[in-house]
């Protein structure tokens, strides 16, 4: 299992609103960037999963905002699958800033493994490689210096 | 206690993604759009919010996807006051197609008032006819007539 | 030639920027908007353009900022087809201020048809009926009333 | 003069649309990106426009389509100041796939030099540190190993 890079994004002008914070809507696309990132860095992208036909439906996401994000501020997103059982997987995130290390939200994401007509999937006994990748990460925390706690 | 007409909204092109339906991220963008036209039609419009000088800060947000929604549907976004207690509040969601009146997604959003200096406002105290608006529609379902169940 | 509505938007709280104003990028959205809307009007909703084949390709958009556009004002976006060949297509808009007229923007997007492959479509030969829509709005202000100068 | 790193960003899958393809707005919000993240470069950022009371508002924007940006694709943007008179500038824009170095996409943004109030400022006069930073900028481009034709 590799150790994996934590994804960074650098909050643009138009991710903000005129509270002068960015909008609460965008963390939910953070934690999409974040997900194919680490999808992509455990050897599961989106070519891949378009590749063997598979796709990660959402099914839910929530966000809890306990600090703002500023224009200007690099962020960074921390994916731990939480939940995951071949069929359906729950990913949760923590956005820090990268530089104060001030924990910003958590938030979770639900989802199902389908094939291409959104007909579930069970990976485990029809992709085992596809569930070998997704049991491995089962509650590890991509962090593994423990810079952001 | 004044009926409320219901926020309808048009999908936009630019709301969709490569997987040819809604992006979820929009669905926590409408749940604040018809929050907005919910508090403008009870009185409390964002220009009134300013004047008085009151804030509603998101705290967190959620949505469960249920059906989705696509490009040049007109949807309809249902809030509920479900919880209030002159500080904090929360807003539920209910998301239909118009058209045939299939519930695409539920959601809710998490609320604090505060002062323009973000600072914890007690409106049962302090802004009785601010606290008498949210008590009133707490648990009424916008829908008067039933017609999304 | 019917007689068709304008197209009307109210400004949502994202999008705003920290400038306390819409993002700029956001009228290029507009313009699509409308121009979505437009079609419809017309009789030719994406929904039979897929039916039929064709595409309308965007090629370039440009938008000329005036006065900013504010969270809450609604405004109206007026497009023009101000040139059409059968195969490539500029349309125009101005985008006003509902409540006091002010203009806004104005701006312009260039197109050309395609089929569904991306292969140029000439509308003349191929799609009269199509190209007879297009040719009979050529330089048609929709504003028919004048209300916006 | 320093030699300034070209803009990067991976394509979001919030950033497709139904065609499958970057929808056509993002453009225009990778050119701020690459205009902030170039003016930070120089040692103009926003933190410190906002200290010395200057602001930069955009005027207008356009944008040709050549080829489509992709999700996951990493793009490329080149920012140029074509013109800089001390109170008005364009900048114009090339983008590039990275991998291939295929030109997706051309454009440019005009803005003036306002301060806080939105009054003109004369850089030349009032800010000279200022003025000659742009002034250095006309015309270079960025790209100095050429990389990107």
């Amino acid at each position: 299992m590799e150790k994996i890079s934590l994804y960074e994004h650098r909050v643009s002008y138009y991710e903000t609103d005129q509270m002068g914070i960015v909008h609460h809507s965008n963390y939910i696309r953070w934690f999409e960037d974040a997900r194919v990132d680490f999808l992509e860095k455990v050897g599961f992208s989106y070519a891949k999963m378009e590749e063997i036909g598979i796709m990660i439906v959402v099914l839910g996401a929530s966000c809890d905002y306990k600090v703002s994000a500023r224009f200007g501020d690099t962020i960074v997103v921390i994916p731990k699958i939480s939940e995951f059982n071949g069929f359906k997987m729950t990913v949760s995130y923590r956005v820090y800033n990268r530089e104060n290390g001030v924990l910003l939200a958590t938030g979770e994401t639900r989802h199902c493994f389908t094939d291409l007509k959104l007909k579930p999937v069970r990976t485990k006994k029809e992709y085992p490689e596809v569930y070998k990748i997704f049991s491995d990460y089962i509650g590890v925390n991509l962090d593994g210096e423990g810079i952001y706690q």
